[in-house]
């Protein structure tokens, strides 16, 4: 059997590391690469001259190539993956989908038009430790869950097109909603632009559903350490998922407080436990799932529609942090 | 000379610790004890019998001591520490003085006017660890301040009189009062009552000062670990306090992000200096300061003054709260 | 029922720990301390002035006390055990128990024609984090031992009496033969004396057991972090105790090897669990245990044959350091 | 330029990871690799079909490469290099360089008369926290080195070829080497063989130096958690570098304690400091130091001299280990 041949457009961060992973699977070829910037791709010249490259991305999406992915500044993400899908290209987009509910929506709909996947590069959903947290949630092993607290947070790297929220909150959100499936009701924000004008680096987001649950993202540029933490607080047991401790990635503490009848809260103490997961490198998963979807004509895991579920999320908390701005605050008087 | 003699009200967590501090300096004793609970008083009965105690407050109150301790519930400060002054006792009141500013600033006309001292038990201000973090903002090791996030977590002990804001925000509060030496001009509030309806168990407070420095406290009482966490960002260096870790207690990190005239940020790295401690308990420093400022006539470092202005954030935080009930957060939709 | 009385010989570093340790139990009271440095005794005065206090141990000794705590160098332990037994008191004495076995084996006699109970301080075998490892290791929760790694090291406290075998190997070795029940045939020492002459501060300590297990004791006074770790290495599971974390204390792995047939091994991974441990201050059991034996005319946990049994291996590890001395090791050529 | 042809022997762990890292230097192309197991030569037919592969290890001897690079079970080292050599190739063997002193020995004269770079696989000289160490131990930053202690555990992976003394300690040795420029007087051992018969899987190697430094290296196959650790103690400072912390690899200790004339130790207590470390691959430098030196004709850094002395030491070992199993160990009776 013929390999699926992809197109890489933007030669970053991402670009050579999905390149990467797609060129390890057996059924899938890197065949071609685009960037705006001639001296990014000199080193594909160098140590794998078979891949096909080009400074104009219009030769990319109209080569034979079968799939594309956009690995690209976010505001581009809606113009190039809605031209690919008019190619009849299959399509993964670096998070987030789009700027905008609309521009997601819309690709949604030509996707499905055009039947071509469409997929979104939400690598989180295919970490083993995420998985192994949802495993915890699905089963009731927390009980009923009170909150949710993410940090994401480090120094750098700063954008200049985004803000953090849009920077990073993705991966937040996107782990959120796959544990959970569902939307949160409503948003409300806590930022600040310290250190470029009206590009907020530091934010708090917090999140309310429907049944009650409650959700604190809090995503940082400007931060000594490197924190990449998720607890889940339950009322039958607690979890930390800290995604820099690979010996003790995930802790379920089986401990909580219990309200009773009078005005008495008394608190339970048992042991940790700290599950072996087996690692296998999430965006290697990501990109089997594009290649198995293209070629079983399935939807992947984090689909289109995830995407714009994720995006509107990061949409109301943009107008939140908007009218956050117009907003009071009590005085200290 | 006599030593100062010092009567206690409320033999709970925090009474039976000073009246143990207080008994270890060379010019204090501890001669009478109150509680409204008998059985709370046995125990000083059986170990330390030459100890007065007493159900009744009256008692204490218009005994010989020199000095009062208050150590009860909050809603109680104002009127047995106005009681003791007036009575011509110096007092000291734990933490939050009052529950409310109007209640503060009374007490602090009233020492004023009975010339006595009037003292809050900020224990942290007397923190080795908070002194070294003082002289490295003071001696502008730091730089600008962009922000400072502390955290303040662990599962209970829940209140069922007073929401986590009032139980544990005044120890970050009067740090960063103590830190930086100025006010808030503005507070946001996030808060949840997750356990105990109508008592926040979990809260964000968002706090904006004129300088453009922001700080974040996040206090809770339902998390798996035990967080006493200070952070404070500066444009030159970065700073880690962990209460919890006694051996590397605060880590300084010579790292930072510049930005440059285009849109160019570039980031430093350097070391990390942990700095050496001579660790005294705080508790007994705040007591030397209760018992000298006694001696001497002077005001001690954790004054009224200072307990008026840790109260005057802590109403605002409320307000906040309790706007942030009516108030609007973007819908999901 | 009249309290028991007990004098306490030795006001140095763990005289008063057991002092206070005795008087907060309900059976018993310090009656009188013993010091030859007057200076020590002077804080007795001012905060307990009920203690009798003297330079002259005979006095002691001679008094009504019922029981003696001998908490002084060891090389007076044996003298001072051996005149309190005779005077018919009931004797706790400091690790370890004497310097030697002969003298160890001595007073247990002694204790057994005066019928009084002879305890020695192995704090270690009271502490609820080792008795927890002593359950796993009984209920074969780890199959069958390999081996067991102690290491207990920290800068200081330098002592001039005694080398690092005799301060600190007590510990390891009581908890070893707690755990395990069993004595080691064979010992070997590699230790060095790098800061005083003749006085060794790095010692390992290198055990075998009749049934293959082996055990390496690792002790230093010159050391940059305070270590106090146990790892057991089982068959089916392995475990770490670590004194220093107490969010933390045990760890059971439940990984391993497995030889098979031919020359191959494989991997067993799964997940690692932290027992809650419900702490109670070692120290305290400790004294309980000892007015208790008294109260009851029973034989403590850490009674004088496990004193003794400790001692035969502690100077086992002195003769294999005599020996080390002359004996052979390979030059390099 | 035309590039420098490498030809690899043995495509298990290391080969792979050297043709790697040689590929990625501008001066060098891995050409050929050998192995005596066909399949594990198809992923390189699959994904490098410009690399030639055979199972008769003398085609790619006698082929025209350059270079070779011999990554096989430490047995064949001598061998294998000695015939590399003959052909007038520069040789890059893993470590250990042999077996033996008298193979290691007879390889470097070889190399000379041969005009050849022989070079031996010790990653950790490349590695810059290594570097670091050398630093502050040659600038003396760490006054008089009193001794070192290094340890290397981890659950596996366990061999049959060679104990875990020739398996893991070639990188102490190499480390401690590098650090002081010496080697030791005289070697102890302590070794255990708990899974293997005759294959020690734990030891405890107790090194003398003539200057009156000790050292201790602990390395094992049978241990629950991945321990990567030099600690060096000085008279001034005291050094922890932590191999599995990449973010505080390098703390120095500010700490000490000093003797004074009489019998009595003081300490001193000062900060930590944690330098920062750019961080580059050390098998990229490894390799880079192998084409460099073949291009310039020098020597390179790990040089067959360095791996002479290093067997030198684990041979000594070896011997030390033998004498053991005969050699008397104090029994405790």
């Amino acid at each position: 059997m013929a390999k699926l041949r992809f197109g890489v457009i933007g030669w970053g961060y991402w670009g050579p590391k999905i390149a990467r992973n797609l060129d390890s699977l057996p059924q899938a070829s890197v065949a071609m690469v685009a960037d705006l910037d001639e001296r990014r791709l000199a080193p594909i010249h160098a140590h794998q001259p078979w891949i096909h490259t080009t400074t104009d991305v219009e030769e990319l999406l109209h080569s034979d190539v079968d799939a594309v992915v956009v690995a690209t500044p976010v505001k581009t993400h809606y113009r190039l993956a809605k031209e690919a899908l008019l190619c009849g290209k299959h399509v993964l987009v670096e998070k987030p989908l789009t700027a905008s509910v609309a521009e997601a929506e819309e690709l949604v709909a030509l996707a499905k038009e055009m039947n071509c996947v469409l997929m979104v590069g939400h690598t989180f959903e295919y970490s083993p430790a995420v998985n192994e947290l949802r495993k915890l949630v699905q089963a009731g092993e927390l009980g009923r869950i009170y909150c949710v607290e993410t940090e994401r947070l480090n120094l750098g790297l700063f954008r200049n097109d985004i803000n953090v929220i849009w920077d990073l909150a993705p991966h937040d959100v996107s782990i959120l909603l796959y544990l959970f499936g569902q939307l949160p009701e409503q948003v409300k924000v806590q930022a600040h632009a310290h250190l470029q004008a009206n590009i907020h680096d530091i934010a708090h987001i917090d999140l309310g559903f429907a049944d009650g649950m409650t959700s604190h993202i809090h995503v940082s540029w400007l931060h000594p350490c490197k924190v990449r933490r998720v607890t889940i607080i339950g009322d039958a047991r607690m979890v930390v998922y800290d995604d820099t401790n690979p010996a003790e990635m995930i802790k379920v503490y089986n401990k909580g407080a219990d309200v009773h009848a009078d005005p008495v809260v008394s608190y339970r103490y048992g042991a940790i436990t700290i599950p072996h997961i087996d690692w296998i490198e999430p965006l290697r998963l990501e990109c089997e799932d594009f290649v198995n979807s293209i070629l079983k004509g399935t939807s992947p895991r984090a689909s289109g529609e995830v995407g714009v579920a994720v995006v509107r999320v990061l949409e109301a908390a943009q107008e939140a942090l908007r009218q956050q701005a117009a907003s009071m605050s009590v005085s200290v008087s």
